[in-house]
């Protein structure tokens, strides 16, 4: 196995789960990224396991900007080769008991968000740079996944969107020789992927393993796919 | 062709363009419905060629709950048999034009709508009622139609997450015995459908007949669909 080698990566959502994850494992490799940025929405909360270099509330136009400006001081002309975008939430809720408010705030972190984080850090990704869209077979059409023990609706829609965006982002970042997929990381043991009450059965250090072995495979024939950790091909 | 025969539908978005092309249809059927309720969310406006029955902003829980309560007094036991969430609007932009306000927008009216639609008229909707969104080919992950004339990022998320929804609805409302199907119209001579600047092949009467005749011939085992205005199943 290839071990994936990134100079720079930035990872959304950092403060725990998937994205400590991510970036412990960075960490940990024998040849580390020279810069790894780790951002989430509230450096200082109480469930945060990482102080996060920086904080961007990815359904925050002006913080993502604010945090690409930061970025940009630290890499100069040298570029991102990495934008993970991870951060992302779930309500744990029936179709009826969906509202306004779950659908719209759900959709702002888990589609939006990426939306956002992409237009930001185009300048600053350079060719053969990828990005990244942490989704969810959750967000598969076709398979909808474990429907019978959470419905989560409000959820598998912002992912089925987010799929769509990637899918949009792969075609007009291509020019700029940018690989962008959507990942489903597999049922991991996070807070997120507790949210049905069962004991998920990927761990996180697996699950991240899985994703970054994936991504080193990649070439620029694959740009738009939506892969699992394992490097299936999910159906939409 | 078995022409759909129907005691009382409801139409969204029915002040112009497609809403106002089913109304018309219905009302010059040899045997119309008893009940059509048009509903638009700007009755009293300068391009409405209909005054609707009553106002409904899809992307209001409050004026939602208030039509279905206004719909109900009309309609007392014999409930609604066909709901038709057709009320959508688009914003021609290139992805990195998009905005927070692009996107969250045109979710609320392309999709939080039917989710609140649907959970409104549940209890007048009876066994064997069918409830349709207008989805759009723009939502097909697998297809990225016309990508190369119009981008509309929101809008084909937007529908993706619509496609998504009519799915969890159909599981959802399976036990009331509601079929959900989502139905692209064609690329149709509308306002919306000019969007790109190009006229759209699909007249307007011609997308509604052929909808129509798609729903006459849809059983249960069709529930979840996403076919298109001939009957053609489009891939997610």
């Amino acid at each position: 196995m290839a071990e994936l080698s990134v100079r720079s990566v930035l990872v959304t959502g950092a403060n725990r789960g998937l994205g400590l994850g991510f970036v412990q494992h960075f960490l940990r490799m024998p040849k580390p990224p020279q810069w790894i940025f780790a951002t989430c929405r509230d450096p200082k909360g109480q469930r945060a396991q990482l102080q996060c270099v920086g904080p961007a509330e990815v359904a925050n136009p002006t913080s993502i900007k604010e945090a690409a400006a930061k970025v940009r001081e630290h890499l100069g002309d040298s570029g991102l080769n990495l934008l993970i975008n991870n951060a992302g939430m779930v309500r744990s809720k029936m179709l009826d008991a969906e509202t306004l408010e779950d659908m719209t705030e759900t959709y702002m972190t888990n589609t939006v968000g990426p939306l956002l984080m992409g237009q930001a850090f185009l300048p600053l990704l350079k060719k053969a740079a990828a990005m990244v869209n942490i989704s969810s077979i959750g967000g598969s059409i076709a398979s909808l996944f474990a429907w019978d023990i959470m419905q989560v609706t409000s959820y598998r829609c912002s992912k089925a969107a987010l799929n769509m965006l990637s899918k949009c982002q792969s075609l007009a970042y291509k020019e700029h020789g940018i690989l962008c997929v959507a990942l489903h990381p597999g049922w991991v043991q996070t807070d997120l992927g507790a949210t049905a009450g069962h004991v998920p059965p990927v761990t996180v250090d697996g699950s991240v393993k899985g994703m970054l072995k994936v991504l080193s495979s990649l070439s620029e024939k694959d740009t738009g796919a939506f892969l699992d950790w394992e490097g299936k091909v999910i159906p939409w």
